[in-house]
């Protein structure tokens, strides 16, 4: 089976370098970063931290190399979804495409350029050290289901699913994995762009009382429109918010959207609280919080532009 | 008669410089800052911008050295009223004092302090260049009245303003003056705390269509906390959002939250949108957005401490 991973940033190459392991899988790497490619050619894709190893996937950075594929697993951020998945379409002509992106709204874009899409959502996280060396910092469960508009049959997610996790990936195949996706996008949204206004590390976000009110009342818009569109959360994101404030988890760590904001990079806040407001606009949700944060970060991205 | 200007920053500046214009005033400039105070005393308090003059106000650190005043005019950054007006209150056994800070709360401090209270708002404002120098950057009207729990006469109200007008800070008396507070209050808390957080100037703030969405939904729930009180706004706050937007007025003003943001000084945001929320509690009416703005704030200035 051949597998391309389109984007081989932090979480890409967690997939790129894992699956490669597998003898009955073959791995293709496509990156637009010419010097990670170049790295992976010569000495292969290094993890380190959570699992050492070095995977040996196909990598390039020109489309047109790319074999007919079976599957195709996005990890590009997701503004750049469209474009990406765009340039790699031919490929996946008789293959299904699975976004493992952050935020909601990605499944729907890659939808305009494949037949067959599959919906997921991943927990695993690193960081690039350098080409071709990516740290693996948080392991992680990977769920993943047919994307109901364009949907991909349950046989060729668990397919997938079935090679994720040999090749070290837990990951579970859903008839509906929109639970999970909305649970993580929920948290994802009611924390990181607070992170990122108010310069506080995920654990002090979530810890203030003042904060913390926020991010509930964040989470519950979220929770609103997760739940009118019939999608039941795995379970409650809160959860996820208390392990923080405890310090069981992430407590020091920098959101990623705290880190675009100091690298003045353009945040993923269209896909997050902006698709927890789109979402809530198309069944009758109002979302004034979310709406707010998200004014905020983009006139804050606006302020370098200046 | 005898004024002391309780706090000789910029604003405090303007008054104490243009009041010791005149014959029959005497004034006392009360500041904590020595060398300012030194300044005074050696070549007096010199405006420059909007009108040029320099006034011969007495200046002094101790509170032990200030005579009984018929009036005070407190014009110290909110958080310090309390221990500035507990200092000096002494000089106003049989005074009246005033406010002419930024947001609501103020009257109340003073209150706990002294026994006949002035409610004003005003407008005109500057910067410090240097000891003894301040810059008169807006011209602009100022309104007093008797605060109602705690009221000095209105014929108190109007020997103060006939003195402030004729010293050219054009001032009226009213027997209530909440609507021209509200109405700068109400507009503060809706642009300076969005500046803040965005690093945006104030026209930007209000141009931007997300972020103008976000600071008339403020200024409504400012208005509807105005509203429960029986306030009478003299004017839309709306007004001066558009006069920004339109650059009319302050388009690439830098709001003094974002000053202080960028200096990474404690900010008034407890008694702008904190103020609007307090109050707001108090007569039943919610200000979510208010409060999140609050909390975000309060998130940055945590920041700094780590």
């Amino acid at each position: 089976m051949k597998v391309c991973v389109v984007g081989c940033g932090a979480v890409g190459s967690l997939f790129a370098a894992s699956l490669a392991q597998l003898d009955d899988v073959e791995v293709w790497a496509y990156d637009l970063d010419e010097e990670h490619v170049a790295a992976i050619g010569e000495s292969g894709l290094r993890l380190s931290g959570a699992a050492e190893l070095v995977g040996r996937p196909r990598a390039t950075s020109d489309a047109a190399e790319l074999p007919p594929c079976d599957f195709g697993i996005v990890a590009v951020k997701s503004m750049h979804t469209a474009p990406a998945v765009g340039a790699v379409a031919h490929a996946f002509a008789d293959g299904a495409v699975c976004s493992v992106q952050n935020g909601v709204g990605n499944e729907e874009a890659i939808a305009e350029h494949v037949e067959r899409v599959i919906r997921g959502t991943t927990f695993p996280a690193g960081h690039v050290v350098g080409p071709g060396h990516v740290h693996w910092d948080v392991q992680g469960d990977t769920t993943i289901g047919p994307f109901e508009p364009r949907p991909a049959s349950l046989v060729e997610c668990e397919r997938l699913a079935d090679a994720c996790t040999r090749a070290g990936l837990p990951t579970t195949a859903l008839p509906d994995a929109r639970g999970p996706q909305w649970r993580k996008v929920i948290f994802n949204a009611a924390t990181n762009p607070i992170g990122a206004l108010t310069r506080l590390s995920h654990g002090r976000v979530c810890e203030r009382p003042d904060l913390r009110l926020l991010v509930s009342a964040l989470a519950d818009e979220g929770k609103a429109v997760a739940a009118a569109q019939g999608i039941e959360l795995d379970s409650d994101p809160e959860e996820l918010i208390d392990f923080a404030a405890r310090k069981e988890v992430a407590y020091d760590h920098k959101a990623s959207m705290l880190q675009d904001v100091e690298a003045r990079r353009q945040t993923e806040i269209d896909y997050l609280n902006g698709g927890v407001v789109r979402f809530g606009r198309e069944h009758g949700v109002a979302t004034p919080l979310n709406q707010a944060v998200v004014a905020l970060v983009k006139g804050l991205e606006a302020s370098w532009a200046s």
